[in-house]
């Protein structure tokens, strides 16, 4: 895949479930709070002030996931993040995680940008729409 | 659908994000939640022993799921469960949470299930079988 | 203790870790859960009104937590609730949590009234005062 | 404080809840994972080996919380770390959570060093008693 934003996270302690193994709603927190740090690090688009004070929502519309191997306790996850479609009003995102032996879990999710105050979509504000152009253009040309 | 069990759970403020609507996250909790409770109260066969003493596993290969309608804090949401297929050694769920307005989320998840020992892809134990073999008769002849 | 509200959960797969206990944040996870379940059907004060549109907050304050006995996957815990103290614009709760082989969790909670605009402390809401009020008497003249 | 271990978070969306700030049973995920990268990063102790293959576990037997002011999405916390007692089987630590505003959140903790097999207490393993003895001295001539 194309990745525009990379990070590493540890599989933790808390991740884990009694098999000893990661309990699979904690990658749904993983890929949130990864989703987060793209906005905020990779974009340059504060995720805080933009769901806090700008009042500008990013619910998920749909979410797909393929969970091909397990995860354990210590397990380095490489989290890779790549815009697959953007829209006036939504965005689909590939993300995969991986570990030493390859691919662990595959989501596809569509973002919708809403309004905090009605819940309904509403375009990209154009801060976030200019990032999100910029970002998805050097995905194309950098293959990685 | 043709459900072949039923609850009802109230949003809580724990579930609920600074948008005052449910943190997606969350609602994968209360999915596997919703699927224990079914399998032990449902289907008979106590979940607890299953991934305990007998260490048989019951991970999740793969989730699509729709978000249809926000759900908000102190929402009572119905949640229903249908056999999609039942496999050899995996089994598809049809999932929907259903609020006074209509569908909120509905989940297409296939379980495997695995040895504890090896997460390796075993046959369903001959209990778990029987019992979900007499629940897909169930429900394709008591439509609800 | 005498207690003025009871209830019993199962502790789930998804509240254990890798040691097959229950990983102690999920307790406090439970002890939210206990304590809004008490206000809203024990009290009669609906606890998603009350944080909702009536914008009144119940934060934490103090929490002293012991840990007495490990709880384990498929254990029930009966989980009570007293009031210790009843102030102008505070609630100290003693709570425990109790398995087949005594008690498990104890927990004693200062919860402080605020407005949710301020985030400053405030009067208690009449209709919660007394409620409170007659719950602590009650639990007085009813040793349980 | 004379602190043996720092590091710093920031409060994310999925910490927090509709009143807008940090959920606190969220404050002992953050907790607990600190002390994780405490322990691994800081002491060199692989906390994943510890409590997998080494059956060593570290359940906390009392932890009393002072939230002192609130944390709103985007904050940054400071997290310090700080052993108060180190015995036989057992460790306190001190611990606090501070803002721009000043301390957040203040926890003193007592892990017990346990058996993963019998959940019984045993003696802290060399490695990790030696790491603990040498952080506790150090921290002694470094006030920070």
């Amino acid at each position: 895949m194309n990745a525009i934003y990379e990070r590493r996270e540890r599989v933790r302690f808390g991740h884990c479930d009694p098999a000893g193994i990661v309990f699979y709603p904690r990658y749904f927190e993983m890929l949130n709070a990864l989703v987060e740090d793209w906005i905020s690090e990779g974009l340059g688009i504060s995720y805080a002030e933009l769901l806090g004070p700008r009042r500008v929502g990013l619910p998920t519309a749909s979410l797909n996931t393929d969970f091909k191997r397990i995860s354990r306790m210590g397990d380095e996850l490489v989290q890779r993040v790549a815009i697959t479609r953007l829209g006036r009003t939504s965005l689909t995102l590939h993300v995969e995680f991986a570990g030493s032996d390859g691919l662990r879990v595959a989501f596809d999710q569509v973002l919708v940008c809403t309004s905090l105050q009605t819940h309904r979509p509403q375009e990209f504000p154009a801060d976030l729409r200019a990032a999100l152009t910029t970002a998805q253009e050097a995905q194309g040309v950098n293959p990685s």
